[in-house]
């Protein structure tokens, strides 16, 4: 057998970000994280650390550490508490006290191992210790694998709003294993199962299809379909990112349900509901309001609503009044001197950004609390 | 007369710094600030913050909120505490809370008015909210004007290191008006003098000679002596930072004086020596070091240390022993894998980064602090 037949390679799939100088490579894969191949072509360097979290760590840290130290003469890790709820300063400072005790330096590499809000508060201290060290996006979520680590962008929360303070920051590799995804709670992998469906009415109404008669076989987490999930949910998100890292335009429209998502993570408090689970149910709401402004209609919205419900995330959203509503969605980074931006689906397969009217958008709330 | 001479161009300076799309021009002069026309090429935008401290807010924020409200339908304000020892998270924090507060977006404009401090931490909080908005530089003292408000390097400290969490973040524009520094405190002219000092050696001998000989003017306050000086040393600056703005090697020069530096202020607690002050003492000890190196005579280094102390800096280093000196500077940005990297003088005008013995190292300690 040759020896190329015993990398990651034979059985690992790779989508390129292609941004220039800031180009990189997700592979997805079984068993990619133990094994040395996988990092075989990123930069040697004296120190890493290993950023997780309390639910993670004991799962999949001592694998990656084992690897990691044939290439790095030390290996330190810091555990941070899990949940979105700590996405915010106290938590981010444990990733600086860790690497300044250890005496990192600017080529220490940093290793997210865990789900969007281990990736997104790590690339945000690589962006920020020493003005930005290398980091590498090792998610072990499937909504993670198939969103929040590709792209680039990182941020914490702030109380009065979510992901307000980051960087547009790109990891150097993207390593989705997808034995990670056997050990997800249920929850989550529904949660990700909402990023997964986004993809299809924003970008491509054959993956929806796609989906919809795959559903079962994801949410028994067959390997084939989750394999093929993430690759082509990573090839649209490496598409559009390609096009615009910075959000200047298009690149927007991948927060298809996050406008009214946002509101209700932020509204009921961080952590009570998963960030996919408002996704989810922001899409039904987002899909409702594109057809009151006459943009699709109401069967599309039915279709859309019934996938997400079949994927085991919430369809009804929380009552927290219209105004509280607005109010949320008013300090949204897509809102422009007070008005709020959605994105809505112009047609199966095409999202845009626009504006509505305050009484639409009260009667979307008022329909989909109901 | 022609319109174009009633515009501060005819009064003001330009220094330009060539970075491609993030270019922007320095201008400096007198009665810039309350001036409209010194901002009449930024981009529009619905509201601005402009972010200053308690002791300049007395004396500019009236008059530079005054120009604003032409150009902004809302401008707020943030007045952050003073001094080295608050450029923290918690200081930060009163921008980013400021910024939601007020309800801002991803087009409004941050305003730093204010010394290093302010400017350094405007800046990151300007990279890092809603992950990028552009912000302008009003830098109102010497130091800020000369070093600290050109460049891009933004950053907040650490209780275990100075400026380790921060961005490269360009502004829009940098506002010199050199009628603010008649309300600078005499210490902090001087503190300003060691970054114009640091210019001679790294860069420019016939700079340095310029500055031993106009050195009484630039204490008086002459307008002629500081324009001079301010637009020399943001001129060099700009060659510096335009080849290298993210310091993968040439920009690491600028930071003569600043290994030993950083030490002594983060050793003795920041804010106890002024940033300025610990740079000439710091600049004196890398001279010190550059001729145990061999590469300078004592002449130069008796030269150098004259100078600083007639600009009223301190050239005898504060007593913190070898071995703290060596530790605090073990986590300096430049270190590698534990080595400390220093910036020497190679020969008058030109400066390198270098390693050196432990043992010669605190031979120029000993010999410092006597």
């Amino acid at each position: 057998m040759p020896a190329s037949d015993l990398t990651p390679s034979s059985t690992a799939q790779q989508v390129a970000i292609d941004l220039g100088d800031r180009s990189y490579p997700i592979v997805i894969g079984p068993s990619l994280l133990g094994d040395a191949a996988t990092y075989a072509a990123l930069p040697r360097s004296a120190s890493a650390l290993v950023v997780t979290n309390s639910t993670v760590a004991p799962l999949y840290a001592r694998a990656l550490r084992a690897t990691l130290e044939a290439r790095h003469a030390a290996v330190h890790t810091v555990i941070l508490p899990d949940g979105e709820e700590h996405k915010g300063w106290q938590t981010l400072n444990l990733i600086f006290d860790a690497l300044l005790q250890h005496g990192c330096d600017r080529k220490t590499v940093l290793y997210a191992l865990g789900g969007g809000v281990v990736g997104d508060m790590t690339g945000f201290a690589a962006a920020s210790y020493m003005r930005g060290v290398p980091f590498v996006q090792v998610p072990t979520t499937l909504l993670a694998q198939v969103d929040s680590s590709v792209g680039g962008k990182t941020a914490i929360n702030h109380p009065l709003g979510k992901n307000m303070i980051g960087a547009f920051y790109q990891p150097l590799l993207v390593v989705c294993d997808l034995d990670t995804l056997k050990t997800l709670p249920a929850r989550e992998l529904s949660a990700g199962l909402a990023e997964i469906i986004k993809y299809g009415p924003i970008a491509d109404m054959a993956f929806l299809d796609w989906i919809e008669a795959n559903l079962e076989a994801l949410l028994a987490r067959e390997p084939a379909a989750l394999a093929h999930a993430v690759r082509r949910s990573c090839e649209i998100k490496a598409a559009v990112v390609g096009q615009d890292e910075r959000e200047a335009g298009l690149r927007a429209i991948l927060n298809f349900g996050h406008t009214f998502g946002h509101a209700i993570e932020s509204g009921l408090g961080y952590g009570e509901w998963l960030h996919g689970e408002a996704v989810g149910c922001g899409m039904v709401m987002a899909a409702q309001l594109s057809q009151r402004l006459g943009l699709v209609d109401s069967a599309f919205v039915q279709r859309l609503t019934s996938l997400i419900g079949r994927a085991g995330l919430p369809t009804v959203a929380p009552r927290l009044g219209a105004e509280r509503y607005l109010a949320l969605m008013r300090v949204d980074k897509k809102a422009e001197a007070g008005e709020i931006k959605f994105v809505v689906i112009e047609q199966p397969g095409r999202a845009a950004v626009r504006g509505a009217p305050d009484a639409l958008v009260r009667e979307v709330i008022d329909a989909c609390c109901a």
